[in-house]
């Protein structure tokens, strides 16, 4: 541990998951929203403790055990084989449960913050199994499509999530992304996972991996038309679109204002448009302007995690 | 049609389909075994028929109308609103029912000859549809991971098989191949298919995209290790390796010397390890040396089928 540092102030960005066809296996990591945590020593107590919870509307247990930027943070002391007291200060800046990867940015925040105020002794890739265990916590899966995201940024591919496999697939440079979020629709990750069907036929799982290979293959070749054509999701958006009201409308009038792609974000409610520029990025976010709809336009952000002042 | 042409030879090659992790959607063009077609006027005729087929020991049918070849070729004048008396000879210089894209090999031959002989009307990616017809009668089945590399070359993602849409994926310059056949096993397509579920569990359908849009990434980064990761077959290779005496035992043998990858071409027998570089090719070749295999070590075949003399 480095003794001039006593304080680590983190943010963690909120992170698209699935991106319609990599259903639990891709996501991205966005600007804008995300999660502000500080960290300091606490020599008087002897385990990681949450001193502040802001932004979450009184929601959130200041319980330890039960935070995933707490366990992630702890979990970053148990992999080193560390000790001692610590508190953390978690500021919300985005919304919860809302299919923007709020508790990955929480477990990120809490890792990336432990490991910086212990001198860096892991890598990025490193921490992707402590940020797991405080996702895993809220989650009840073991998905790092939101947290690898946030704590390596970019757009992530899971290989394999067992073993936390990783891949980093580089991001068009003109790739911009617009997110809709509509605060007064509350969708339970439990009912989103219910109206995913347990088997698929085969011939819809193959198309779709169809589908997801042909998205990789377009990112790297900032082919946008490829792009288009290959956000199509057969296993999760039937069953969940029914969740979100005027999901056919607001996907209308998005590839309407010039979105090349349209879907849910993770578990939903938040939807994402793809565009090919922010001038087409920014007109799909007008035309929500007059709906009770919050929209982010950003391109990728391929830092994920960042330290802040 | 140009007048000065009377005679067109074509050799299209062998396809290695699925690859592993990309069953119905991803194949390979390899150089050496394949179809050489030719195809000249028979102005006395009022269809497209077969004058000779050599190298089928008798077994595959003069008839016209059960021919992939001449089906091919009937569509390409079908597609050109054209129509004439033609006649074909096929060398087959492959074996058949072996997994090697023996039908799809015919197909592409018979399509590509007669479009060469008419003058190049139509595109290498405006045949896909008419090879795709001959293909279509000998399998039963509309899937073009064999059609595809045949007639584009490289390595072909089919996005979507019902409308073709196909991507070609770039392959690394030192990506070398061993096809293991055994030509005393005998394996039925239908048979074959039976092998594989018609329905999968949503959790390995998943992992099976990632799977294969991870092979994709590796194969644009040239990651070797990336490559052998991600060849990983949950869909097809459980219930077919069963179909195929000894896999188990060429497996090992095939990675014991040097091959980062293994899997069954399409439907079998045939068999293929993925190498890095030729010297790894040539020893896994070496290695099976002393059994009744036929091997054949390439790179990939990015022409796909030729004119030649």
């Amino acid at each position: 541990m480095q003794d001039d540092i006593s304080e680590v102030r983190v943010f963690a960005p909120a992170t698209l998951a699935n991106l319609g066809c990599g259903y639990d296996v891709l996501g991205m990591a966005i600007h804008g929203p995300g999660d502000e945590i500080v960290i300091r020593k606490a020599s008087e107590k002897r385990h990681v403790t949450i001193s502040q919870i802001t932004g979450d509307n009184g929601k959130l247990s200041l319980d330890a055990t039960k935070n995933t930027a707490t366990i992630a943070a702890q979990a970053v002391l148990d992999q080193l084989d560390l000790g001692g007291g610590f508190e953390l200060d978690i500021h919300k800046k985005m919304p919860f449960g809302s299919g923007l990867g709020s508790s990955a940015a929480s477990a990120v925040g809490g890792a990336f913050a432990m490991n910086e105020l212990l001198g860096a002794p892991l890598s990025r890739h490193e921490l992707l199994h402590a940020a797991m265990q405080g996702e895993a916590a809220a989650s009840k899966a073991w998905h790092a499509d939101n947290v690898a995201p946030g704590l390596l940024g970019g757009i992530c591919l899971v290989r394999d999530n067992p073993s936390l496999d990783v891949v980093n697939i580089p991001p068009p440079e003109n790739l911009w992304i617009t997110v809709l979020y509509h605060p007064e629709i509350e969708i339970l990750t439990s009912e989103a996972r219910e109206r995913v069907p347990s088997v698929v036929e085969t011939h819809h799982a193959t198309a779709q991996a169809g589908h997801l290979a042909s998205l990789i293959s377009g990112l790297y070749e900032s082919d946008f038309d490829l792009i288009k054509r290959s956000v199509v999701d057969h296993i999760a958006e039937p069953g969940r679109r029914e969740l979100i009201p005027h999901f056919g409308d607001y996907e209308k009038r998005s590839l309407e204002a010039g979105a090349i792609a349209f879907g849910i974000s993770g578990s939903g409610p938040s939807l994402f448009a793809f565009c090919h520029g922010e001038i087409a990025a920014n007109k799909v976010a007008q035309a929500f302007q007059y709906e009770p709809i919050d929209t982010y336009v950003s391109k990728v952000n391929t830092q994920g995690v960042i330290r802040i002042e």
